[in-house]
């Protein structure tokens, strides 16, 4: 398939979701339940479809090692986090993803600046970096709960009215830096109903194999909901960019969710038009040689010649 | 000595060096030679009189735990960079400071973004970090040999003749976000002559046990003299803020250079108002309580008394 028709293909289940700061946001217009005009069935094989080409497009931004792709994840408590991650990247060589999970943060980490743990933890050149949840957290639960800003230890002279607006600003002008560098970054808020939670964490607390991911402390943020919608509303809107658009993605069905983010990756790696390093002329010649050489090895040691031979030719090149 | 009249008292050895953006920026009419009006000795003693005042503002900086203060040395070849951290640190406490040099980057360094390693290695709060060259030399070194860039493995299409302008902005906008999360930044260009160096150049070749410090590279760098200059004057000029401002020190008499580096660390600490962190009047009734127990302990040892007596008393508080 050529480049131009699959990123057309796709970009029914990118396009309607990215916000990328063209225009006014407002969270309440975008639909939870959306499942783009498909039934699971088609769903299911465009997510499986878009595993392969996702493995693909990652060998190829391996070998090319020149761009770095940072997938930020974020959503409330039983969003499907997780468990897009891992559907999505099924297939995927791990040894070129690296995903990591932000919680609560240490005591080194809180003696930083607030994107400290995050910014260590960049994805190489070459690499695919996911974090799930980030430091976007840091705009959502701590603003949410300001007893978790008090306890950052700020100069309490730097705490303003204005600490929001810096932050918004500041994770700004880092992702501009972070594209500018080479790294591709793309923000999934995973948009869940508040019904759609509370059927989930039903299951959490019936299914005993699910037991072990519900905390007390989610009926404490559920508690909070419109807060956190609110929250959501203001980070979006004042850090979506053409550099680095947030997709907010219907996630009251997993399947679609996973349509979603999947063919979101698909196009954007795509779009970078990846190509296995070209080896040159001469370099191609040597490998001529090597292979003769490595040819004439096996011979020779099935008749039994001596190991020098070998050793010789093969130093020669 | 009171708080203003140690600021005030340092200003002259500060203020005609400072260069915070407020006006046009020449690199060319700071001396290199200057002294402040005075003469060695007199250089000494305010050196003396600043280690023993930064050993005490560090000391506060580390109790309260709030700010954090980063340094960033640069310079050409034998400006003075090592001797001058060397000689204004002696004395201050080592668990509070963290110098870092920064050198050739290694492989994993160059995949990431160029501040990465920078970024990894900033003080937590309560700290001083001192980088000895530091993310500028990616407008330095690597301006002043296109070559160095070629290397960084950037996707080509990222390399512009915006770059350096990007990197201005980016590296501006990376330290407005550190000082809004309470870190101090201040950055010092030890401004040497040309024939200073060659003085101090000859003088490495000449006395075996500084034989070490010279490098036959140094001599190719010295040939780019000029276009070094041209890009000091060009970092400084459009990356100096009020947040972080650039101090150009005269660095042709290292004394004096000192006299110029140690005012302004005192200086910026002081108005930071450091205080050791007040205990509350519960807690130092509680203290009180210890006190006695521990006195009685020492007592009841001497008496022979039975340790189980003393360890109640304790775990009762």
């Amino acid at each position: 398939m050529s480049k131009s028709s699959l990123s057309s293909q796709l970009q029914s289940y990118v396009e309607p979701f990215r916000v990328d700061g063209s225009k006014e946001f407002h969270l309440k217009l975008f639909k939870r339940d959306a499942n783009g005009d498909l039934v699971k069935s088609e769903g299911k094989e465009i997510i499986e479809a878009n595993r392969a080409r996702l493995s693909d497009l990652q060998e190829r931004l391996y070998a090319q090692d020149r761009w770095s792709l940072l997938l930020i994840f974020q959503g409330m408590d039983a969003a499907g986090k997780d468990s897009a991650i891992e559907s999505v990247f099924e297939g995927v060589n791990p040894q070129g993803c690296d995903v990591h999970s932000f919680k609560q943060p240490s005591s080194e980490e809180l003696d930083h600046d607030f994107m400290w743990r995050a910014a260590c933890r960049l994805p190489e050149r070459g690499r695919i970096g996911i974090f799930n949840r980030s430091y976007y957290e840091e705009c959502l639960v701590v603003r949410v709960h300001p007893h978790v800003l008090s306890a950052e230890r700020l100069p309490p002279k730097l705490v303003t009215k204005n600490i929001w607006r810096e932050r918004f600003e500041d994770i700004r002008a880092f992702e501009r830096y972070l594209s500018r560098n080479g790294t591709v970054v793309l923000k999934f808020f995973l948009n869940v109903s508040k019904d759609e939670q509370r059927r989930r964490f039903l299951d959490r607390l019936d299914d005993q194999a699910k037991n072990w991911k519900f905390s007390l402390g989610d009926i404490v943020e559920r508690k909070a909901w419109d807060r956190y919608q609110a929250a959501y509303q203001d980070v979006i809107r004042h850090t979506s960019s053409a550099d680095a658009p947030w997709y907010v993605v219907p996630a009251d069905r997993k399947w679609f969710a996973r349509v979603v983010i999947g063919s979101v990756i698909v196009q954007a790696l795509d779009r970078l038009d990846l190509q296995f390093p070209k080896v040159d002329k001469a370099t191609l010649e040597e490998f001529k040689k090597v292979r003769v050489a490595l040819e004439n090895e096996g011979k020779a040691t099935s008749k039994g010649a001596p190991k020098k031979t070998v050793a010789t030719s093969a130093s020669a090149k």
